[in-house]
């Protein structure tokens, strides 16, 4: 029986792979990043909470069709004591599980603002496209359990997209402080990541296990492994870097328009 | 319209107050935690996977009735790649998001065991009920971020239970590694924490959003700054400590039966 039913997903997952994508998820961290996507694609904010969510989580949809592609943009909402943006894997996890839930997309895009190491060849305004995610503080130095808490991950691979737009892939760790410390820095060497952000391998995680493909556009605010400090380059390139994300996040979906997943 | 709506879920939740408790959902990270908890409670596993979740989620929920109360018991599971309990907080926070939404219980009870230091008085075996949670490992060092990293949040207070029992209260501190390092230490110190774990604090995010209260009982498997590695520790005193926690969660699920939140 379970067989049959894996076989029958299979052949379900086949089919919605050839089919065009349609209704596409995009998570985003932080609303000053979110914003300027939502203006160019014309999204309208739904009635709060969104999708039937509970009372209580200040998870915001934003919703709109471009070209022929049925778009919602999550963002987790501003921490309901605080008023920050609720950022980082437990948000993001929670956003991404609630809107696959909700709506049950095609395509996952995870996009937003990372650091990067221009050790690996990364600059300020640099976009990457992620080919793996993992995490760099989730150490468990118990056999398996260390690789459950690393948890590396495939994006969804996107080889036709990554060379018509002349993108750079990269791979991404991710974790819950802004800062870096030594045990992080080598857990991100062992992850062999360029990019480093606060989201993606949740967003991956959550994507999996529900087994809708998930992609990650990442846009560089500051190099982790240079002179300035992470918070103050991050605030200092955020609105530059965040109008460079936008014009990629728009020729992603610009591509994504009219093509099944395998022709990603 | 938005203020009657408040209004109305205050009295209502004063109202839920004043009932007696009847349905308790149980959250606990590992199998072998849980299991002795099941065979006292004599609860059921639900057909997988349970309460309408989606195809692809890992978690288990055992459901029974013990006394008046309907109790349903919910472990992450195991990871699906990697066949290991999935500890940590995302899972913790989603599966607690999930239950919620899927029973909308009157009181959430995070039960694990944990490490503690020595410095603050535990000892292995020692059991706790938690007053105060925060992360210990979300370092954002910007203005206001750095209090939404740190997420310091008061659980649900008992004082009877505690006076009644006759339970040690502290603070826990929760990060996403078995490990500490010199940053975590610095970050637990700040948080005045006794108990440090691997969930705690994101089952009580997740339950302050959706206002159910929430309730911890932590036992120590390991002394954090003692001689021996945590994770040695930890795997030689699982066993006898999960025995120590299965009584005491007897004990505080026998003292809520019959009694309302504002009694506990």
């Amino acid at each position: 029986m379970r067989e049959m039913d894996i076989s029958g997903d299979q052949s379900g997952q086949a089919q919605s792979q050839e089919r065009a994508i349609s209704k596409i998820v995009i998570i985003i961290a932080m609303q000053s990043e979110a914003l300027p996507l939502v203006n160019r694609f014309q999204l309208t904010e739904d009635p709060h909470p969104p999708c039937g969510f509970p009372q209580g989580v200040p998870w915001v949809r934003y919703h709109g069709s471009y070209k022929d592609l049925d778009i919602s943009l999550f963002w987790p909402g501003k921490d309901p004591t605080l008023g920050v943006d609720s950022v980082g894997t437990i948000s993001s996890a929670l956003v991404t599980y609630a809107a696959i839930q909700a709506l049950k997309p095609d395509l996952i895009i995870n996009a937003g603002t990372a650091g990067a190491f221009k050790a690996k060849g990364a600059s300020v305004g640099d976009i990457f496209i992620i080919s793996d995610c993992a995490f760099h503080d989730r150490r468990i130095p118990i056999p398996v359990f260390d690789l459950y808490g690393v948890g590396s991950r495939k994006a969804f691979e996107t080889p036709n997209l990554v060379k018509e737009l002349n993108l750079q892939v990269a791979k991404l760790s991710t974790g819950d402080s802004l800062d870096m410390t030594q045990q992080d820095e080598s857990s991100i060497i062992s992850n062999d990541a360029t990019v480093k952000d606060m989201e993606g391998a949740a967003v991956a995680y959550v994507a999996d296990l529900l087994k809708v493909p998930a992609i990650f556009v990442k846009a560089v605010t500051d190099i982790v492994d240079g002179d300035k400090p992470t918070s103050e380059e991050f605030l200092q390139n955020l609105s530059a870097v965040t109008a460079a994300l936008d014009v990629a996040v728009e020729k992603v979906i610009t591509f994504i328009s009219g093509k099944s997943l395998t022709e990603l």
